[in-house]
């Protein structure tokens, strides 16, 4: 795709100074600024860069005044980051509108497909499918019997959500996410072996949920898992059966939460986080990367790091003198010495 | 699908009170119950919530004596949890049993198919491959040449099975699981840089294991990687090249297990556990989440945390005077000071 | 396949003592060796097995002197076992060499493949994808728009490729990679909710990278995400948006790199270790297993360990004492009360 500098002025209601007719096909950074590119200048850290940048065309903020030439085409708006934002926002639009049913999906008696979707080549859907507006499927996806797609949806290639799970509008799930997979529940029997605990309940993610590559989310026992409104999800994490996440959630990669644990609202969860199962913890609440979670945290708004984890002020206090626990030991062995020494 | 009291109370042996022709097309967990949905009661700490439940049949124990009016209809059983449990097994095996072989899978030369088996849409099946009576190959997995599955064994969709493993009977792989890739082995090189070791070995999964969505299971390098029978493996698993994992030892999420260690029989490894390479750990250890094993472990039944880990008990009791660090470095330096002092 | 020794000793250049026409179907470890069976003798710890091995044809050093019987046809050759090494490199490479293209494989306009290829059944391959001389595309693996593979590459099942990523020559990516998925980018908004950040760069992967089973790399915000020449990356391992990774660089299973983040060459990260963000790690740096890595590591060669790490002995000393923190606590206590008794 190619823009010209008079078509992105008028997508972000800007004034060009410099030829209207610059064209850009690509964007970059502006310490890294090519011919043929569009970039921006926002953050006056990276002033020094506007007038080296081989970038075609340069977005500025009105009150921008150079010091020096420039060679790039300037587009002068109020906001040049968000301007910039919305521009790539625009681009990714265009880029991943998809739409038409390919006849190489295989789609089973008894689906409602919504208007304008797209389902591409392989997606297999079961019995029952509903499918809301403007969503997309793409190819190699897989849904069960029964699931239900609200509008403007995007599964990426080869998910696979099994049966009777609900999931909201707005959506995005990332390739290579599994959901509805059965949860981990097993009976102890007499000769040490276990027999399966059948896993008949389902997992409904709500609207505004973004889901990261490769994670799992498993079905409830009875009953639901649940992916609160606006929760961002990272990837490769696991989520088990009849978990709760809160709205606005946001969880970094690799992180695990075990089962029937329910957390809050505007928590924000560090990457490979453990959670043991049957917990609450509290809205707000941080958990700092690689901590274990092992009680409830009740305090709204609570900060802790640790494994298992606490307090984070504490924590830090008492790592900083773990790493000099030779050092106390020493000193330890020095005092009882000078005690002991005859006198 | 829809039951009613009487073909429930059929199928668990039970004697009904209230309306035979009650129906049912869900179940509930009696908290939450609403109309149309079959729940139980078996913990008297729920006993309160069957006078006010909305679920329309509730399995009770035969001793079980109502205190006031019950709405639901009840249908009473030697033990409502077992009965409840032998219904969800019924209802899901109804659910499940997928059957036939779809013309929109790919069959390569050779292959050798059971009686009365399910192979979905996009399924890939390689040359010489062997599926045993019973067993279930849901769409898009990928099956390489020569894999062997026995009978019963479920693999749902989007699995991907490299060539030559050999899975037993009554196996359930989830979604996303890979079995048979290549173990990680380099051979280091003048240059800094590395050479691939051919991994030509296979991945040995004996009869009546689970594995979890998208676990990675590598083949070995010579020989086989082995999950013994019975075994149970969560989600996001990573088991190495030439790992033995013993008979209904049960593995939580997201741990990983490196090359040629030996993991015995009856043990529990909690989640994000990490065990390195070429250990041996004896039977019915149990290892708490997130630890790191770094040397054999030779005592049945040993019970280790930490990373590196050690005795659990030992564990905690330093953990707790870590937590004190600060208090117990200011008692040191106040008694240094003490012992200073002029006197 | 059957070998015959006659055939073996051709390709390792070896000669036979023994029977020519002994033929082989399999290979085994030597204390393992089963009729059919070829195995080596290169490590002298091993010799005893020599005389008791049921394996067909053994391949040894030329220096190798028997001290008993060996019924078994012998190999010679320089060094056994390098000839081993190139045997199962043949084989493998025999064992794998698939070629054609499907016409089960749904290929977009505008496409360019290569000479000698392989696409197997239910790949698809978006718009303008190109695909370089001898490269493998196996079944189910999604290509999307613009992807640009090298030559003499392996793209295994189902790996799921995002538009615009470049992979160079003689890489391979195991089953359930994700490539180019989003980066976990979203900006806070008033009501605590989020809005996403485009993601609109790719990810390069330069030539001789290994990328192992269901590992996920997040496409750039702006720019590359970058895996240099001769990387080689295990399983389930999250590398976050705009994270670059140098030359010849080891990355052990389940460790999670956050955004942003530069790791040198030739360094050595183990199993499940988490970097933050925008951090640097110079070239040859060594990370244990576990560790949390919390800021730039500056010296070359550096090896650390701990949540947050450090450098590994004075971890490993800080490590002791905190495993004999409950006697460190008692000797103090005792002190203390030693000083304040009464004198």
């Amino acid at each position: 795709m190619e823009f010209t500098a008079s078509q992105i002025a008028a997508l972000i209601n800007g004034t060009i100074e410099g030829n209207r007719d610059d064209k850009i096909n690509d964007v970059s950074k502006i310490e890294e600024g090519k011919p043929g590119t569009l970039t921006f200048l926002a953050n006056p850290k990276y002033t020094q860069f506007i007038y080296e940048t081989k970038a075609s065309i340069v977005i500025v903020n009105e009150s921008f005044k150079p010091e020096k030439d420039i060679a790039a085409t300037l587009i002068r708006v109020k906001d040049a980051y968000t301007a910039f934002a919305t521009l790539l926002d625009y681009y990714n639009k265009i880029k991943l509108d998809k739409k038409g049913i390919s006849e190489k999906a295989h789609i089973s008696a008894g689906c409602l497909l919504g208007n304008e979707i797209y389902i591409g080549e392989f997606a297999f859907l079961g019995e029952g499918v509903n499918i809301g507006d403007h969503s997309k499927i793409y190819p190699q996806v897989y849904l069960g019997d029964h699931v239900m797609l609200g509008k403007n949806t995007t599964i990426y290639p080869g998910v696979k959500i099994y049966s009777d799970v609900v999931i909201g509008n707005n959506c995005i799930i990332h390739a290579g996410v599994i959901i509805g997979s059965d949860g981990f529940g097993f009976a102890p029997q007499a000769e040490n072996n276990y027999s399966k605990v059948a896993q008949i309940g389902n997992v409904v993610i709500e609207d505004d949920v973004e889901i990261g590559s490769n994670t799992t989310i498993d079905r409830a026992t009875l009953g639901s898992t649940i992916i609160k409104k606006g929760a961002k999800i990272d990837n490769l994490i696991q989520i088990a059966h009849n978990v709760e996440i809160g709205e606005n959630t946001v969880i970094a990669a690799q992180t695990g939460i075990s089962g029937s644990t329910r957390i809050g609202k505007n928590c924000m969860i560090g990457g490979q986080v453990g959670i043991i199962g049957h917990l609450t913890i509290a809205d707000e609440v941080k958990i700092a990367a690689q901590s274990g979670v092992g009680k409830n945290i009740i305090n709204k708004g609570e900060i802790v790091q640790g494994s298992p984890a606490f307090d984070i002020s504490s924590y830090r206090k008492s790592y900083i003198h773990f790493k000099n626990l030779h050092e106390i030991k020493t000193k330890l062995d020095n005092l009882e010495k000078e005690i002991n020494k005859p006198k």
